[in-house]
């Protein structure tokens, strides 16, 4: 389970989002130690998930309503920076001199290595530097560096470098970018304690506080030296050939967030992992991965490119994705700057059933994120002009809405939709009726009233006007197929749970919470039962909104490739006036809820959407990769899937260098489940449907369903499933009920 | 003609607009002479129109060809300056030793008249400052600041000030005003030069220079003294009772855009207007503006109130507007920074047929503007994806796209057909077919093409999507009601001209400017002929656009009244989703174009509309008002004009202070001639088909209809028809045809 490759100065950015170590809390992009030599693209940074500060929106024309300020995810103090000096000499990871440079990714052992040989003048220096974010223990970044003489004779100086002067990046035009470099930190001390350095800082306007503390060991004597903004350990020695050096460096952070004494918590957990030591670290992270990949990993048999590429999405999505219910996933995770370290949609869509599947107790985690922010969702509808009800906000880090645009952020109330239908998958998948009890029944109803106070019931049904669909090439529409889709569950979810709730004695929480009364319920159900969809007699397609089809078409092979993505070389009102498509939008909605499209419907609206989509977005190919599997396009499932599992190892969209698209990595996972293996989820239980993409001889993996672990295998001759660890559970394959028990292992169909 | 008022500290902002002096070129607030004291709100400013400039417009998400940069209209060095002090006691307009306040604007003299008596301690002071921006020197803004002794013994000190260290407003969160305070201007030089003082200054961006020049006549003797943006002139004497001493300032602008030598030009207008001397400018002044009333005068019989109102509508209209091809109307004219001084649609729509039917030599200079930024219209249409076509900005100085909010902004493509309105218009009413030659038909041309590129023909028609209408509140819809009747218009225009032009011989200069064919022509009249409206079979109305009646209701009378105007209350969102009108739209394109829809729809759409309808555009009033008059509703029609001719001076809409409302300036003119006299004008002729307001015993105006200037008078017993000058014509009145001639004059009907 590992991944290698060489560097170069033109691809590096990409390779630092790529090697990055994180844990779902501290994130360090894999930046270059000695720092970036002239002409490098870097993309320097670490992150705290959820550590944020607030900055000022500018509007050319501001309208009321629109969001006085943004949250951003800051970059933290620098702890990686290790320069090596040889006899005058200063290595750079970029230099003529350096060669057999290889980058390594050890998903087993949960760390990263980078090894090359430096020619000097005196001899050649090998080096070898280890990275890792502890899974077990969430405030460490552990750094190795290590130096070895092969032929080198002379004095060496390592000097490690605790950097609090740092701020954010930027880049000016693309919109997918924060548009102005910001600094957001006030160093409040640089200091030594013992013989620990440490950087304490504060955010200057969200107040929040953080604090990185590092500590080296090294048989070489130290040297202290700091600054007002940084610390510096410096350690002088000489090697002859065959003798090694190794500086370890233990960082720690904390922040405000999670602890009311950061510098203390540091201290406190710096001791410890000392205590424990680098080599002990490391087995405990190698553990805390076996049990991971024992429960999450996908076999593929057949295509080797593809498990490792399938091995390499997993393992991000667990780096990416916070789970402390102060932070969730961002677009980017924590793999860098690109918006914003925001969270959006993708996380209950496209990531969230990755960890539904194989760590339920972290699907919940994730969820608990969206029930601590309700309150701020019911104040963003309120401010919108909504009576009643919560509006999540399109983007944000803490709840507050953070999108400067409107008619492709906030218009998107289809997050609403997207949520709840994560709950009511969450409570389908675990039967946890407690989680329910306790804030996701409170949730699912706030949501319901939302889409009551948005949409209205007109004589062709219940209407939801002037919205955009998760295609934001085509805004503010109405009657979006996907939203009326997603506001239906929404809204009979919302029943459903009232019911089972009060059925369970259950219901006291929601009830006192939210008011709800039984009325109110039957008006959920009567606009569920009476949603209107667009119908469409000529094509026989699902028309994605009222107009869609009515619009101008436009013919995407007349434009030129370097034209795309279009939303870089077109005005958004170009874009909105044509059949254009930037992403999955219908064909999500019937891939979701099966029953809103029947079989031939469902086949041309594939067809003819995937000729006027783009896949501009990065969360578009999975679902028509899961789409042409569902329709048995073996041949098109493996090719999409192809393209969606290396989308950020290909750098496919161009900006993987502003950190991983999250959604793509969950929606390849997804392809696996809703896509190969037919999965369905709903109040009727879980069935599979596997089929074989072409070219495979295989594939299997492991799904934890109502409190039972079984794995499911797929090959030529069929499917087959079996029992591993815990509750009995009964689930369809091909239609068939099958009993899965720890007695009765296993039953196979096709 | 003349209106008084007295001034306080609470409405003095309103005041210095109402009582602005403008000349169409230079424009100047009736700040207070002193400075405002503390507590007053007071914007002073003084403005050269479409003298401008450049900023950078920030957006929280900029997405591809949103502008960058934005043009402003700048607030000049001001010559308004002068302060009066009696024996160590400074003079305030707002001092409670200030009695009998009364302010005069006279618009038959076309000066304002401030006057005073200041309680020294030493005795009373009469106070005159008599201000006029000449018409016939555009260049001259003069002031007479006289002092009279009533008692008063001691001495006094009249200081006048040259000062160029001004900056523009800000308003923070009102969309109607500019975001940010902004220093335009880098002051090159202030000096004295002879008895002149003056100050150079150059835009920091835009690199436009201008020069004031300032001279002062006293029968004290002068001190000066200049800082680096300061010029200082100060005559001291003594006054007895009866005893008055006068300061008389010449000031004199001149800009880069309009000569090569500003300074230069400075010196030698205002050694012209010394010449000339005060009494025989103010003279100057008289007689134009005889002939202007002579020309341009509503009178209303019966209504002195509305008389007076009509009279400030008209002379605020000559104040307003730039005729040199540079420059054109904004719009808040040259009274205040709202807007920033962008011109709109409001110039083509609602100012120019004033001066179509009073100087259409002036509406032909306004339209010469737009030839002048056609090129720039091409542009911004490239930039926006069109491959073909002209595009007007929705708002801009110099012909650059200055909207930096698209939906309520760019996307309002109607500006291109009322543009094309305006010239067929023109067209019409004068039969200039060497101006269609020179350039009008070039720009029909051009912006049909723009409508064949933004629309497609499908089966049931040709479809415009994704527009916003003449209504903001409602943004990016399809097939919107007005947008559609003005693009017909325009198209039919295009085809139109070019018959001409060509039948004429004089078809030459266009087709080699655009290079337009006979095949294009055919489609323009095609995409003419098979314009698709939405229609209503239910309400029996005219709608809005595809979805405007599908879309949730919205009780207005439910909304408390300090929640209007709505834009600033509501989202965009919550507007867009309801039927809601900020202005009038439909309603509009049916007075315009009264063959789009039969006498019940027009008559069920005016009811229908108006309900729904809030006015929170100043643009929306004035065609209720119309069309309450085409439809016989006497008293409605009334009503409606009486609120829309005392808008600014009423205040109604909350911010006169930022300056005039032109657009309901023109509005006011329009309900007399569209709406009472029921004027239309088209391919077949002009005709007339008046009635009688409620409670007016009568009214006439004068028109200019190609070559013939007539009189039209209404009463009780119908209306009369009086050639006056020039060619013959023919109308139509009350669906006869009268000659109107030098012998035969006069015929009358009802």
């Amino acid at each position: 389970m590992k991944r290698t490759q060489t560097w170069a100065r033109e691809n590096f950015a990409h390779l630092e989002t790529l090697f990055h170590n994180a844990n779902g809390y501290l994130g360090v992009r894999n930046a270059p130690e000695e720092g970036a030599a002239p002409g490098v693209d870097s993309v320097r940074g670490a992150y705290l998930n959820a550590f944020y500060e607030i900055r000022d929106v500018r509007y050319g024309e501001k309208l009321y309503g629109f969001p006085e300020t943004q949250q951003v995810m800051v970059n933290v103090p620098d702890a990686q920076t290790v320069t090596l000096e040889a006899e005058g000499e200063r290595f750079s990871l970029f230099d003529d001199s350096v060669g057999e440079r290889l980058q390594t990714l050890d998903m087993a052992a949960g760390q990263t290595v980078r090894s090359c040989v430096w020619h000097t003048a005196r001899g050649d220096l090998r080096v070898e530097v280890r990275r890792m974010a502890s899974f077990a223990r969430r405030e460490l970044f552990l750094m190795r560096y290590c130096v070895t003489s092969e032929g080198y004779r002379g004095a060496i100086r390592l000097t490690a470098v605790l950097d609090a002067d740092v701020r954010n990046h930027a880049a000016a035009n693309d919109p997918r970018v924060a548009a102005e470099p910001l600094r957001c930190l006030r160093v409040d001390a640089v200091g030594l304690e013992g013989d620990t350095a440490y950087a304490l800082a504060t955010t200057l306007r969200s107040n929040l506080t953080l604090c990185c503390r590092v500590a080296q060991t090294c048989d070489w004597l130290p040297m202290h030296v700091h600054t007002a903004t940084s610390a510096e350990t410096a350690f002088t020695g000489a090697l002859q050939p065959g003798e090694r050096i190794e500086l370890t460096q233990y960082a720690c952070y904390a922040d405000s967030r999670r602890t009311a004494d950061p510098a203390g918590e540091t201290l406190a957990r710096l001791a410890e992992c000392r205590e424990m030591g680098a080599e002990r670290l490391e087995a405990e992270q190698a553990a805390y991965l076996e049990t991971f990949w024992r429960d999450a990993r996908v076999e593929i048999d057949g295509d080797p490119a593809c498990q490792q590429a399938m091995d390499f999405n997993l393992y991000e999505l667990l780096q990416s994705t916070g789970t402390d219910g102060y932070s969730n996933v961002a677009a980017k995770g924590l793999s860098g700057e690109g918006y914003e370290g925001h969270t959006f949609w993708d996380s209950e869509i496209y990531v969230l059933p990755f960890f539904l599947w194989t760590r339920p107790d972290a699907a919940r985690d994730m969820l608990r994120y969206r029930c601590e922010t309700l309150e701020r969702a019911r104040a963003n509808a309120r401010s919108l002009g909504f009576a009643r009800g919560a509006l999540y906000p399109w983007r944000t880090i803490d709840g507050d809405e953070c999108s400067a645009y409107f008619p492709a952020g906030t218009a998107q109330y289809h997050i609403d939709g997207d949520i709840a239908f994560a709950f009511v998958q969450y409570w389908d998948a675990t039967g946890d009726l407690a989680f329910m009890a306790e804030c996701g029944a409170e949730v699912l109803v706030e949501t319901a009233r939302f889409w009551l106070e948005l949409g209205h019931m007109a004589e062709d049904g219940f209407r939801i006007d002037c919205v955009t669909g998760p295609d934001e090439y085509t805004c503010l529409v109405n009657n979006n197929f996907y939203t009326n889709a997603v506001a239906q569950n929404n809204l009979r979810g919302a029943v459903r749970a009232l019911r089972s709730l009060t059925e369970a004695g259950l219901d006291r929480t929601v009830r006192e919470a939210t008011g709800v009364t039984d009325i109110e319920a039957e008006a959920f159900a009567l606009a569920a039962e009476r949603m209107y969809f667009p119908r469409d007699e000529r094509n026989g397609i699902s028309p994605q909104d009222d107009s869609f089809l009515q619009k101008k078409t436009l013919d995407l092979r007349a434009i030129p490739r370097d034209h795309f993505p279009l939303l870089l070389h077109y005005h958004p009102l170009f874009l909105y006036r044509h059949q254009v498509c930037k992403q999955a939008d219908t064909v999500l909605a019937q891939l979701l809820f099966p029953d809103t499209a029947d079989a031939d419907t469902v086949r041309r609206s594939y067809d003819f959407y995937g000729r006027v989509t783009t896949h501009d977005s990065s969360l578009s190919l999975c679902v028509y990769a899961m789409m042409a599997a569902r329709l048995g396009l073996s041949g098109q499932a493996a090719e999409l899937f192809g393209d969606t599992v290396a989308l950020d190892l290909n750098d496919t969209h161009g900006n993987t260098r502003d950190g991983l698209h999250t959604a793509n990595l969950g929606g390849a996972y997804l392809c696996m489940l809703r896509g190969f293996a037919g999965l369905r989820l709903d109040e009727s239980g879980l069935s599979l449907a596997p089929m074989l993409p072409a070219g495979w001889r295989g594939y299997a993996f492991t799904l934890c369903y109502r409190g039972c672990r079984f794995r499911c295998r797929v090959d030529g001759a069929g499917a087959n499933l079996t029992w591993l660890t815990g509750a009995d559970a009964r689930v369809r394959l091909n239609g068939r009920w099958i009993n899965l028990t720890g007695g009765d292992a296993g039953a196979s169909g096709s």
